[in-house]
């Protein structure tokens, strides 16, 4: 059992509900919340976080409710309270306060859902999204009548139809942020700037990664934030998605942390990299500038229609020309971007989108994340860019170029040998650079009818700035 | 993708699995790890926990591995590394490393898990546990033709005899810590321990709850532990299991913290109650020490062959006593137990076994707390008792008596009546507590042969103690 009511007006919800009712027409919709799952044993649950587009709609996280937009109305079916749960959970909200609050028309018991489904058209016409709570999904495919395989998440390739036209109108609205959306956003990037400002004061050699990790985790939950994903603290920056804080800092290791807040669902994604001793080398120096230039060449194209895999490409770029000054890439820039030689040190995309997901809208695959009638490039590195839109005012992306010598890229002859052995790839260069591992710079972007907005601005960036962050904490 | 290794040397767990191979005679055992579980969307997992039974006794953290004891021979089966799992994830440990860290005879593809369940006897005769996680349970039911409830947790009274069988050794080992696991939760307490002085320390009058929760979680990350279970910190502590953290604390107010950590698995569960002003009001004081005097009691009892129901009891009628002498409860101690009327004032268990879970076994539900032949009470308070064992050396148990002032008692008559109408309960002498919500005073101890240890005893217990380690963070 969670409860927790929206700390926004009811406005906010009651506005994204009636442009999702005008969106779908007469077809009701069909929203679940999700429920607890447990960690070790069924009652020690991991915290309740409710799916994004019920959060989205509604605005409260609700074990096990569901939310029908249907008619003109919207209706919350909840789960009755049992007889002991104001013995564990404290006072349950009442129903007119539920009612106030999300602004729903009325509060009804889950077990009327099925005959609600029956007047809204029947189970088969009712849209829905599938759960991301396997047991929840259960559910809602029986209740709906939906064939998805069981245990796997179906994907958006398994949906009906009429759960597509809702994915749509979902995608339609959560790609452009109203007022409140951005308001929680920025409260989420608040909390995260904090943390990065105590983890470069925590720093020094010595400590380990969890030592730092705690430092910035503590400040989100001093916000009453949690993470809005795991975050990423290491002195080996060339491991992407590094899980583990065990490794100890080292005068002359870069630490990279990728770590984000997440307020009331809403969440933050930002990186810094920050030398562990107080000061960059000049070689830990000179690619930390090639990734800050990629960073505001990017920021700088957040632009009103402007396709977001151009920004990728325009931030590949300057990263190529980096590195051909720097002797590792050689060749013209363009030329090595188009070939995907960049991708031998920047294997990522350059970001996503960012909302209530840090991946916005990731259960929705790349129907959210790209346009109609573009998908995936083949190319390794631009395979795994998560966006290609055309930028609009309202959307929040993150900006996130960087450079990693990455062991089992340089080991995997595919996808060095083409360039080493046309020159192209200068790998022996790369040991003059033995004191970088893994530099990422990330911020939130907001692009607007005009400039674009870096949300995350406050997080000290440059050289000079990151520096004297660090130092701030030796006084 | 989740890899790690276990911290304690392999003889530990090789030990556990001949032990459990020996009780099995010529039964296999296939003791799966579990998954990720996607949090907001399938790549944004909730941090990994493997399976309790797994991590017992394997000691690494392998998603979706699973582990075969059969024939004298233990073989560990993983899933084979994607293409480009080095890319984001690092390097992955060599099969040798594993082998060599766990001390399993052979590391084997997950993909050749069907031909060995065929080896060991066919499917219906491989023992197994059902994993808490969803999609690998489905894949474990098919394996080895289990007809388990799609989506819900089976829980034990749906497992087949052989599987019972498995649940019984199972217990049976757990039950009684061996010195590594004693090792490993006495780390776990050293982290809550600290902790819980740095939550003392940081108190005072205008904070928010969940600024005294990220003082105390970041001591625990800062060992590179996690939280057992969800920190309860709060200003209502008669909240039996509040889990929202947003109530401002005020002078006058006890904040109770029940925070504990994990580390690699291991859980600690620790609850202090402590005055946010610093000092103890006298009503305050008056109920802190018959809580305090009732753990005392009960912590001295634990002791081979005592019956943990008798604990609980025996907390029970010094809680009685305490309230007889404070004119809440009127007439004999011990009638007033029998009866259940302390119930009305601590209404839940006095505690629970401690292990891998923070409610060990309870996955096993009863099976694992209950001795054969007894079951729950119907009374309302003892009903909620987890454990009623006689206790053997090598057990960890907690004690964790408490008095609360819980409006959802007080105002349910059927509760109430029989003890107000006779006098029993003079429900109006509360009044004079009413700055007491809640008080909870809980430790760990460990059953030996002769004395009990109390391995959370470095945390501040008096009224002396906790005053001075609150005011430690005013100085």
């Amino acid at each position: 059992m969670s409860t927790r009511l929206p700390v926004q007006p009811s406005d906010r919800f009651v506005g994204r509900r009636r442009a999702l009712a005008a969106a779908l027409g007469p077809r009701a919709a069909l929203v679940f919340a999700g429920g607890l799952r447990g960690r070790n044993y069924p009652a020690n649950s991991y915290p309740f976080r409710a799916d994004s587009h019920f959060l989205y709609l509604c605005g409260a996280a609700l074990t096990d409710a569901a939310l029908l937009v249907h008619d003109g109305r919207c209706e919350l079916f909840v789960v009755p309270a049992a007889e002991d749960d104001a013995l564990w959970h404290g006072e349950i909200p009442s129903a007119s306060e539920v009612c106030r609050t999300t602004g729903v028309d009325a509060l009804r018991s889950i077990h009327e859902l099925p005959a609600a489904i029956a007047s809204a058209g029947g189970a088969r016409a009712v849209a829905t999204l599938p759960s991301l709570d396997p047991l929840t999904r259960a559910r809602q495919a029986a209740l709906l009548e939906r064939r998805w395989p069981g245990g796997r998440f179906p994907g958006v390739d398994g949906l009906d139809a009429v759960d597509l036209e809702l994915a749509d109108a979902v995608i339609e609205l959560r790609l452009r942020h109203d007022d409140g959306a951005l308001e929680m956003i920025r409260r989420a990037i608040e909390g995260t700037a904090a943390a990065h400002l105590a983890g470069m004061a925590v720093t020094r050699p010595g400590l380990f990664e969890y030592e730092v990790r705690a430092a910035m985790e503590r400040e989100l939950i001093a916000r009453e934030m949690e993470c809005a994903y795991g975050s990423i603290v290491t002195v080996h920056g060339e491991i992407l998605h590094a899980t583990t804080h065990h490794n100890r800092l080292s005068n002359g290791d870069l630490l990279l942390a990728d770590v984000g807040g997440e307020y009331q669902g809403w969440a933050s994604d930002v990186t810094r990299t920050w030398p562990v001793g107080g000061a960059f080398s000049p070689t830990q120096r000179a690619l930390y500038e090639i990734v800050l230039a990629a960073n505001e060449a990017a920021i700088a194209m957040v632009r009103p229609g402007v396709r977001y895999r151009d920004v990728h490409l325009a931030a590949a770029r300057v990263l190529a020309s980096g590195l051909v000054d720097e002797g590792i890439l050689r060749g013209d820039p363009d030329a090595l971007v188009e070939r995907g030689a960049h991708a031998l040190l920047f294997p990522h995309g350059v970001g996503h989108l960012l909302g209530l997901d840090v991946h916005d809208m990731e259960d929705l695959g790349d129907r959210a994340g790209y346009a109609r009638g573009r998908s995936r490039s083949e190319q390794f590195g631009l395979a795994y860019l998560r966006l290609d839109r055309d930028l609009t005012p309202g959307m929040v992306v993150t900006i996130e170029p960087g450079l990693y010598v990455v062991p089992a890229i340089l080991a995997d002859a595919r996808l060095c040998e083409p360039f080493a052995q046309d020159g192209s790839f200068a790998r022996e260069r790369l040991t003059r650079f033995s004191d970088v591992r893994g530099i990422r710079i990330e911020d939130d972007v907001l692009c607007t009818p005009t400039e674009p907005v870096v949300l995350s601005s406050s997080i000290p960036k440059t050289v000079a700035a990151v520096e004297a962050a660090v130092a701030r904490g030796r006084v």
